[in-house]
């Protein structure tokens, strides 16, 4: 795999990930941009306990543009798009309406003390990306060859590993959000990463289950669930040498599957070169199997939850929760007051039903 | 106002509230229904520390029928509904295809308690029930006069005080969902109670936050939230003698108001005759103010913030959190990997900027 890094004409940085060590990556952007000055925020809910983001500019991003006007294809004679190269394998660049983007003249996480101490606000420190899967606008993850998943992986691990080094960077997110049901603004096969100035609300429940349970059992709770999946097998999905998928006993939506390395890996970077093979299909089993379940297209969320980037690396471990709202053919399922405003959530399908489906699903 | 018990064929509960003391109320239902004997399930997620509900029977429910089919209209001589009467002003009854609910054959909490310690399930006991607020199948919450939301939040406040009696009842909310957007799959005007057998995460979340504050200060969070956005005026939406309306810091939604009584009413019960009325309506006047901002039409969540009914009901205080996904004519903020999967929420739109549009608009 051979990695070239380049800058976009507004100073935004894009990394290609070529699967042939002698692709030369030299073209340049030519477009006139203004230069990339967003100042996302956060702001602390002092009742929620949690950072919230504020984006206003991200009002303004591309909103379904045709494909003619696909800014993720490759750039051409007559067109520019976000890509300079008239091709690519796996291309990695910074968000142009970034949720999170760490600029030049923030020096610090603290941008703004008020003297209200229940109005706390701080720059929204971090980095907002965009990961390209394919050259080709009309594919989808699941139609990938297992080639380019592994590439993808490689490119995930690698900007985890390089997005952690920054100051201010607590967590990376590496995700899929897949279909204008959830609102996805750009049909192109992409994903996104996000490295927060902050510990999510999921991670840190996630965190505090896990010491709790460490403390009680002196067992890593990840590791409990796994084995406890594998002894019951009513859930499980499709197994490997190195992976485990099933439906989790609380699923929260219609289709979720999560995916387990059996190792102890924190994060991406930690999997070997071994399970990162097994990975590359495994997951395109699963993502076919969901995709197969209804008769209908199937919106989805991939989201990669890894260990914090500073603290408590032992605790979480590495893995992929892949959903979808979609409950039946034509139907979805959607956050509504118990969901939305007290978090509770209330699936419409048993997990054992989902996971025999998918079982027989293909 | 006027209070009438009644049941269903199946056995369920209804209970007209009609605003005349002489409204006469002898009708009963003529259609014939198998006996009301579902059981949702709730399930504990070990890694997010929350209980999710599983009603897979829900999958059957009504969904978008035609109007001249509606259940939620009063019956006919030819047409039989949810509702036997030929006219109703306020009804509340128990949802044929509940969340939670309490059949009698569950003695109690503990239904199955599996060997695997990590696999906990029981009984989704407690109650839901829909509030229909008008019978004019067209109409809207915010259509309502001002005496009809007198006698919603009356039917409210009583069936808080009756569903907090119940055994393992641990919160009640009562919430009304609008819009297909958000996928209401009845457009007749009505909105639900659920009784959970537990605390929802984000009342847990927030008696947390009230703690850890009045440990720190010795003060309530809630009051002190209130005096804050009443100092800054930056994010109010509407005051009044004794609520005052605003967009809370850190707003999740684009559109986000929160209603605080200047009271410490822990729930709708303690609300004293005259917060009652002002409620009935400066709620008309946050929710016309909402659907005014943008040009389309408003998918909006209304949800009542209630303490817990057994515990720390003196840390909660009652507001109501009025809410949408529409961020502009035609778009809407979906929730995506990073809100659906790591809770961490961003905004396009400042709430300093939503207030402004709110205060403007009408």
């Amino acid at each position: 795999m051979k990695k070239t890094h380049a800058r976009l004409a507004d100073g935004r940085e894009i990394i290609y990930f070529d699967e042939s060590d002698g692709a030369v990556r030299d073209l340049s952007d030519r477009r006139e941009l203004t230069p990339f000055r967003f100042r996302p925020t956060v702001r602390y809910d002092v009742l929620a306990d949690e950072w919230v983001g504020v984006a206003d500019f991200r009002q303004d991003r591309t909103h379904l543009p045709p494909a003619d006007q696909c800014p993720l294809c490759p750039s051409t004679a007559s067109r520019y798009s976000e890509i300079p190269a008239h091709s690519y394998d796996v291309v990695v660049f910074e968000n142009r309406f970034p949720s999170f983007a760490t600029v030049a003249t923030t020096a610090g996480p603290a941008e703004h003390t008020p003297a209200e101490p229940l109005l706390q606000l701080q720059a929204g420190a971090g980095h907002s990306e965009v990961v390209c899967f394919t050259a080709e606008h009309d594919s989808s993850f699941s139609a990938l060859a297992p080639d380019r998943v592994r590439t993808v992986i490689e490119a995930w691990a690698d900007r985890t590993i390089t997005l952690s080094s920054l100051p201010h960077v607590e967590q990376i997110f590496c995700f899929e959000n897949r279909g204008e049901e959830i609102g996805v603004t750009l049909s192109h096969p992409h994903g996104q990463i996000y490295a927060y100035p902050f510990l999510t609300p999921r991670t840190r429940r996630m965190l505090d289950s896990a010491r709790a349970y460490r403390e009680r059992t002196e067992r890593n709770l990840f590791a409990d669930v796994l084995a406890t999946e594998q002894r019951s097998g009513e859930r499980i999905v499709a197994r490997g040498e190195k992976w485990t998928a099933f439906v989790p006993f609380a699923a929260r939506w219609p289709l979720e599957v999560h995916l387990y390395p059996h190792s102890q890996a924190p994060d991406l970077p930690a999997l070997s070169d071994a399970e990162r093979a097994e990975l590359s299909w495994l997951y395109l089993d699963v993502l076919r199997r969901m995709e197969a379940v209804f008769d209908d297209t199937l919106p989805y969320i991939a989201a990669w939850h890894q260990a914090p980037v500073r603290i408590d690396r032992d605790l979480v471990r590495l893995h992929l929760q892949l959903f979808s709202i979609r409950r039946g053919p034509g139907r979805l399922k959607y956050l509504a007051g118990s969901e939305s405003a007290m978090g509770a959530f209330v699936n419409d399908i048993t997990p054992e039903a989902a996971a025999r489906m998918l079982r027989e699903a293909r």
